[in-house]
């Protein structure tokens, strides 16, 4: 559909991104081959390690683990990790770790005492890079642009053939073989997805602060835009809370008048995101609500709805959402005061 | 030193508080008790059930069995888990939740289903609310004025005590000789913190929206405080983030005129408190800093410091600050728009 009616995204490069989306489903097979041979291995317990973006892409992981499976799995943050240690971490742990730079300084840190200790590191970074020299084990896929969409599918790729092995996931191959086409499906999505986030963009990008909800498998996309695109690419007030944490002050500040926008995913939370949904409409005037539900994945099965929820929500609220707030503020999203200009 | 020279504290009736004080300590022994009781019969790992302040008062137990021990321990929200389930949720678990009004909706209802599986609850609550008569267990102070410090006094007794009879707290005993005068100790925190209270509400509490700072176990104090007493007790924009998420979005916002508070704990992640200070001080002119290791608590062993930092927390930046602010601000801390005011 993309080719034959020439449509644009705007700051998009929809025969890249296709590429980049062919190249990250070729990598999927070495994401299975290194959870075969961590499962080989034996493991006691798996960490998930991030911090900022990281951190939120790997709470996806964390909620599908724990979702499908007895598995003990802790998501950690770096920075934290450095200064406190964990009990629970040891020799037969495996860690699982990310950054698409390869050098983010946290991560970078507690991979060489975690390596140091003997406990077994796979990183989803490149090959050339700090982290990519520190992990035992690498995973990549050759991508000219970083997007949660590849990462979200990469990580399936290894987790849920994680959960397979165990038991716990059994359609692995089936899973796998219907998502084959999901990053032109998700062309499809961004294209309808577009007039929508004009508006949203047009409604609320200049506001003086936004309060995002969302929960379960969205949650970490949910952080992960209003804190690493707004708050740090737009320098916009925000306010991330779960729909069930909500209800329990957040609330009090709806009025008419408060921007409000809702991301509902598809798994168990989404009654909750329901009721928050139910709650915002009679007390904001201000309210966008993106339901994933309403993207179509062809060849899906519906049982698979929620674990391709968070890559739609990826190229909606985040990617699209990001690239036309940018339009509106005239604010350059590659802009920073602070982070990573200098030392502090 | 508070009777002596008859110091006033801004709504805050200090013979009552030392009353409850002492009931508080009084009950310590029945949450011992429970915590033997619990050991003797064994449990296979710990959830610990919140949702919203009681969710974020029990981040502080989650933080130090982490801390101290290997023991599985969950901290999970009651409405999340009303809809998720969770599949280390056991026979054999052992469940630890509190309400002060024992009727929180989402609480009665996990506690409802927990119980008619055969599981272990541990409540900290009164016999005579719908949450006391569900649960296995009551733990119970009974004091006038429920307030954070009691109950994290009354946590700890519990969690601390299934923690040495693991062997990983053995000084259990001097800890809680150590504690027993620990409210008189917060009456004179509260004194020698008041004009800074007054100073911090002065010139923050009129902000349309500030940012909190905090880490380890005074995450969940800093949680309580911007999320329930701020947005939700006075209707102010607030946005609390970690100090080592702080460094990977939140700090772009930082600019002259930004309010920022930390609040500074004794704890492993002091240092990640430190760096924010560090960076926050150069960048903005709107600082406060409440460092709980400025308010001394006599008789008490160094090591035991990061243990009694969440009282200290509780006792000056929620607290008296809640005072204060309320007295600049006039919005009565106990008026609400819609939080238990009708079904949504």
């Amino acid at each position: 559909m993309a080719e034959l009616e020439k449509v644009q995204l705007l700051n998009f490069d929809i025969d890249q991104y296709l590429k980049d989306g062919d190249a990250t489903v070729a990598a999927c097979a070495q994401a299975k081959a290194v959870a075969d041979e961590i499962h080989e291995q034996g493991y006691e317990n798996i960490f998930l390690l991030g911090i900022g973006g990281t951190y939120d892409e790997l709470d996806m992981v964390r909620y599908f683990m724990k979702k499908y499976s007895e598995v003990e799995v802790h998501l950690v943050n770096a920075a934290e990790l450095n200064v406190m240690g964990d009990n629970r971490l040891k020799k037969d742990s495996v860690v699982v770790t990310a950054s698409a730079s390869g050098d983010t300084k946290e991560i970078v840190k507690a991979v060489e005492n975690i390596t140091a200790q003997g406990i077994r590191v796979v990183a989803f970074t490149r090959e050339d890079t700090p982290l990519g020299k520190l992990a035992t084990t690498v995973i990549s896929a050759p991508v000219a642009t970083g997007r949660c969409d590849f990462t979200y599918l990469l990580f399936q790729a290894f987790a849920l053939r994680l959960l397979n092995l165990r038991g716990d996931f059994d359609r692995y191959d089936d899973y796998m073989a219907q998502t084959k086409n999901l990053f032109q499906d998700l062309v499809d999505i961004r294209i309808k997805f577009e007039p929508k986030a004009e508006q949203i963009a047009k409604q609320f990008a200049e506001e003086p602060y936004t309060i995002f909800i969302a929960s379960g498998a969205l949650w970490g996309e949910n952080v992960l835009f209003s804190m690493c695109v707004l708050e740090e690419m737009q320098w916009i007030r925000t306010r991330a809370v779960t729909s069930a944490e909500f209800f329990h002050g957040t609330l009090e500040l709806v009025e008419p008048g408060v921007p409000v926008i809702i991301t509902k995913g598809e798994d168990e939370c989404r009654e909750l995101d329901n009721r928050a949904e139910v709650f915002c409409k009679q007390y904001t005037d201000k309210l966008a609500v993106i339901d994933t539900a309403e993207y179509a994945v062809s060849g899906l099965d519906d049982e698979f709805r929620p674990l391709v929820s968070p890559m739609i929500a990826a190229a909606t609220l985040h990617e699209r959402l990001s690239k036309h707030y940018e339009r509106i503020t005239k604010h350059n999203l590659a802009y920073r005061r602070y982070y990573r200009q200098f030392a502090y």
